[in-house]
C-alpha cells in the first residue's frame, strides 16, 4: 500500500526481529516441498515430504468410526443441541471433553496414572499449551532449559512472544542423546553463572525429533533435580500415544503418583491430540498441571486460545467409545511399530544407521559418513542435496540443535507404503552412488 | 498438591499478578449469573443474564440452514474428505474459508469496500487477534489510545501478556459519548509527556458498549490524525454486521478505498463471526491488514491460534452460499432493530433514558438517577443491588473505564422475547420502587 509521506509507522521489535524462528531449513523444506509436491502419477519426481511429523497410518479407523456414527458431528438431536454448541464458550471447555482426554491419556498409560479433567486446560494444539505455559512459569529474561536436539517449533513458542530464553542442554551420540543427570547440573550451573535465571526444564517424552521415551531412572533423577532447585518441569508428552510398546513408556504422571504427589505442583504435562490421533487440522491441545495456580491462571489465559465447540463436540463422542478408543491405541502402535521396523531395516540394508527408537513418527538417522567435515555448513549442504537432487524432504539436526553434525529426522509416517518405499528406495541410491565414488579414486562428495 | 519443603517454585510476575482483569464485576455477574441461572419454569426467580453480548436473535436461520445443507458439516464426499480436512494445517487457513469471510465483510458493507482474501489472517476469536496485533505494533512498555468506555475484556486482551499499557480517552456524554479530535489530541500529548509511547489508537465501530457507530467526519478526523502521528489504527469491528440501519455504518475500509489507500499500511479491521453470527463457541476471528509485514507476521503468530478446519469448512460452506448469506444479514439487521427499539421504549416508559443506539446486541443505559452520589463506589452499589434484589445481571460502566457513574451496558439479545419482557418488568418495578421510596419522606434509596 502507498504511503505518500514514505514514512512507516513503527512496528515493535517482536514483529521485525528473526526470534520467529521460521527461515531454519526446517521450514525452508516445506516451502520446497510445496512447491514441487510428489504424486505417484501427476508428479512422480516430486519431492517426498519426510519433514512433517504427521500420523496418516490410522486415519481408516477414525474415518469408519465417523462413517458408523455421524451423531459425532451432526445435529442430529434437533436444533437446540447446534444452538448449545455454537454458543459454548465457557474456557473451561465442554467437560465431556475433558472428560474424554483424560479417559485417552489414561488408556494410553495403560491405567498406572490417573487424570482429573478439572486439571484439563484445552487450547489450540500444544504449540498455545506450551507458549502458555512458558508465559506463566517465567518473566522475560528468563531462561528454560531444554535438551538438544529439540523439536525446532520451540524457538518460536517458547521464546518469541514471551521473551524468554532456551537454555540447551546438549546430548550426545555417545550416549544414544539421552539428557543425563550431570549435563543437566551442568547446563544449570552455567545459565545461573551467566546470570540466567532458570525457571523450568522441558522435556519431550518420547522425545521429538529422537523417537525414544525418558527410561524411569532418568524421570526419577529429573524429579530430584527440579524439588532441589525449586523450578519447575514442563513434561511435553504429545507422542505419548505413539510409543510402539506400550510398556517402553513411563509418564512423568506415574511417576508423580508414586511418590504421593510429594512436589507434584512443579509438574505440568502438554498433550495434543494432533499426533497420536492425527488431527492437527482440529487444533486440540491440552495442559494438564498438579498446581492449582497454574490450572487457573492457564484457563484464563486460555481464552487466546480456545478450541471449537463443533470440534470439541465431534472428539468428545469419539473419544468417550471406550471400545474404538482402546482398538484405535493398540492398532495405531503396532502400525507405526510395523512402519518403523520397515524403515529402519531398508536403512539398514542400505547401510545407513539409526538411533534404537521406540516412539514417534520419525527416525533420527545418522548420515554422518556422508558429510565431508563434521560441521553444520556441510550438514546444511548435504540437506540440500538431498531436496534439491534425491527429492526428499528431511530435517538436519542443526535445526533442531542439535550438538552434532550429520543426523537427520526422517518422519515415515505422513505418506503411504508406496511412496515410502520409492523413498526409501531414492535414499538407498544416493548412498550406492556416493559410496560408488568414493571408491573410484577422483570421486567427490555431493558435488 | 502437597510439597514436603513447603517451598513453592516461582510463577512468572504475570500468572501472580491482576493484569488479567477477571476480578471486575463484569466477570463477576456472570459468575453471579451461573450460579442461579432464570429459568422460566425451573428457576423463575433467578438471575436473568443482560451482561452477555450474544447474538441469539437469528439462530433459526443457521439451524434451518444446517438442516437443509447436512454436507456443510457432513463428510458426505467420501474418506478422503475428512482426511484432508483433519490433516489441514496451514497458516493461512482454508483458502475457501477466507474467500467466504472476505465476502462476507463486503455484503455487510454492501460492497462500498473491497476485501482480498489474502489479507485476512484468521484468529480463534477477536481476542487472540486484538493481542496478537497489540504484539506486533508495540513494545512492552509503549500505549496503546483507547477511548473509553470500553469492553472491559480489552485490559486483558491488550495488556496482560503484552506488557503494553492502554492509555485512555475520556469521552462524555454531552455529546453522546463521541470521542472528538481534540479528547484524541489531548490523550496523545498526556502519554508523551508522562514518556509514554504511543503506538496505536484502537477504535471499536459500532462501539462496544455504547451499541453507537462512528460517524463519517470522525473516521477521516482519526485518519489524518494517524498519518500525521505516523501511528497504527486498530479498528474492530466485530458488530458491523449488527448495525440495525446499513447505511449507518461506515467502515474505515471505505475511507481509506476512498483516500486510495494512502497511508492504509497504518490501518488494521478485527472481525469475528462470534457476534454477527452468532457462533462464540466456534472461535473464528480474523484481521485484515493493508500492512503487508503486518500480514506476515500475524500469519506466524497465528499458529498460537488456529481455527479447527472441521469449523472452517463448515462455515464456508455457509458463508459462501450468496443468498443465504444475504438474507441472513438482512434478517438479523430487522430482528435487532425490532428487539432494541423494543427494549429503548419499555426503559423510556420506565422513565429511564439510553444513549441513542444503532448498533449492537446491547443499550448504554443512564440510571444515575438511581446513584446517591455520582462516583464509583455508589454505582458498584446499585449494581449489587440489581444483582442481587432485580436479579438482573448488567454491566456497570465502571468495568468499562467510563468516566461518568451511572451508566450500564444492558444486553438484550442473548435471551428469548419473553424473558426479555421479565427482564424489563423486574427494572421497571425496581424504578418504580425507588421513585415512590423517594416519594415518601423516609424513604431510602437502594437500602
Amino acid at each position: 500500500m502507498a504511503n505518500i509521506f514514505g514514512l512507516e509507522a513503527p512496528l515493535s521489535k517482536m514483529a521485525i526481529s528473526n526470534a520467529h524462528g521460521e527461515d531454519s531449513p526446517y521450514f525452508a523444506g516445506w516451502k520446497a516441498y510445496n512447491e514441487d509436491p510428489y504424486d505417484a502419477k501427476k508428479n512422480p519426481s516430486g519431492v517426498i515430504q519426510m519433514g512433517l511429523a504427521e500420523n496418516q497410518v490410522s486415519f481408516d479407523l477414525l474415518e469408519n468410526y465417523l462413517e458408523e456414527h455421524p451423531e459425532a458431528y451432526s445435529w442430529s438431536s434437533g436444533p437446540s443441541s447446534f444452538r448449545e454448541n455454537a454458543l459454548f464458550q465457557d474456557y473451561h471447555g465442554l467437560q465431556s471433553f475433558r472428560k474424554a482426554i483424560a479417559g485417552f491419556m489414561e488408556k494410553i498409560r495403560s491405567h498406572r496414572a490417573k487424570f482429573d479433567p478439572e486439571r484439563i486446560v484445552l487450547t489450540a494444539g500444544a504449540t498455545a499449551a506450551n507458549e502458555l505455559l512458558t508465559f506463566i512459569l517465567a518473566d522475560p529474561g528468563d531462561a528454560l532449559l531444554v535438551p538438544t536436539p529439540y523439536y525446532p517449533g520451540f524457538d518460536r513458542d517458547l521464546q518469541w512472544r514471551t521473551r524468554v530464553s532456551i537454555v540447551p542442554i546438549p546430548c550426545h551420540s555417545t550416549n544414544s542423546f539421552q539428557l543425563t543427570l550431570q549435563s543437566l547440573e551442568t547446563a544449570y550451573a552455567d545459565a545461573e553463572a551467566s546470570n540466567l535465571r532458570v525457571k523450568a526444564l522441558l522435556i519431550t517424552n518420547p522425545s521429538n525429533p529422537l523417537g525414544i521415551s525418558s527410561p524411569r531412572t532418568l524421570l526419577e533423577d529429573i524429579l530430584d533435580f527440579i524439588s532441589k532447585k525449586n523450578i519447575h518441569l514442563i513434561s511435553d508428552e504429545i507422542y505419548s500415544g505413539s510409543v510402539f510398546d506400550a510398556t517402553d513408556f513411563v509418564s512423568i504422571a506415574e511417576i508423580a503418583e508414586e511418590r504421593s504427589h510429594i512436589s507434584s505442583e512443579k509438574i505440568h504435562i502438554v498433550y495434543s491430540l494432533s499426533k497420536d490421533l492425527g488431527l492437527p487440522g482440529f487444533r486440540v491441545g491440552a495442559l494438564y498441571s498438579y498446581n492449582d495456580r497454574v490450572v487457573k491462571t492457564a484457563r484464563r489465559m486460555s481464552s487466546f486460545s480456545l478450541v471449537s465447540s463443533q470440534t470439541q463436540k465431534t472428539l468428545s463422542f469419539m473419544l468417550s467409545d471406550e471400545e474404538f478408543s482402546l482398538k484405535f491405541i493398540e492398532t495405531n502402535r503396532m502400525r507405526l511399530k510395523e512402519r518403523h521396523s520397515c524403515v529402519v531395516k531398508e536403512l539398514r540394508d542400505s547401510g545407513i544407521e539409526c538411533l534404537k527408537g521406540n516412539a514417534g513418527l520419525f527416525c533420527w538417522v545418522n548420515l554422518g559418513e556422508f558429510l565431508e567435515k563434521k560441521n553444520r555448513e556441510e550438514e546444511l549442504k548435504l540437506w540440500k542435496v538431498i531436496l534439491d537432487e534425491v527429492k526428499l524432504n528431511i530435517s538436519p539436526g542443526s535445526s533442531c540443535h542439535c550438538s552434532e553434525a550429520g543426523w537427520f529426522r526422517v518422519c515415515f509416517a505422513n505418506m503411504s507404503k508406496e511412496t515410502l518405499e520409492v523413498a526409501l528406495r531414492r535414499l538407498r541410491e544416493f548412498s550406492e552412488k556416493i559410496r560408488g565414488r568414493r571408491r573410484s579414486p577422483n570421486g567427490e562428495i555431493c558435488t
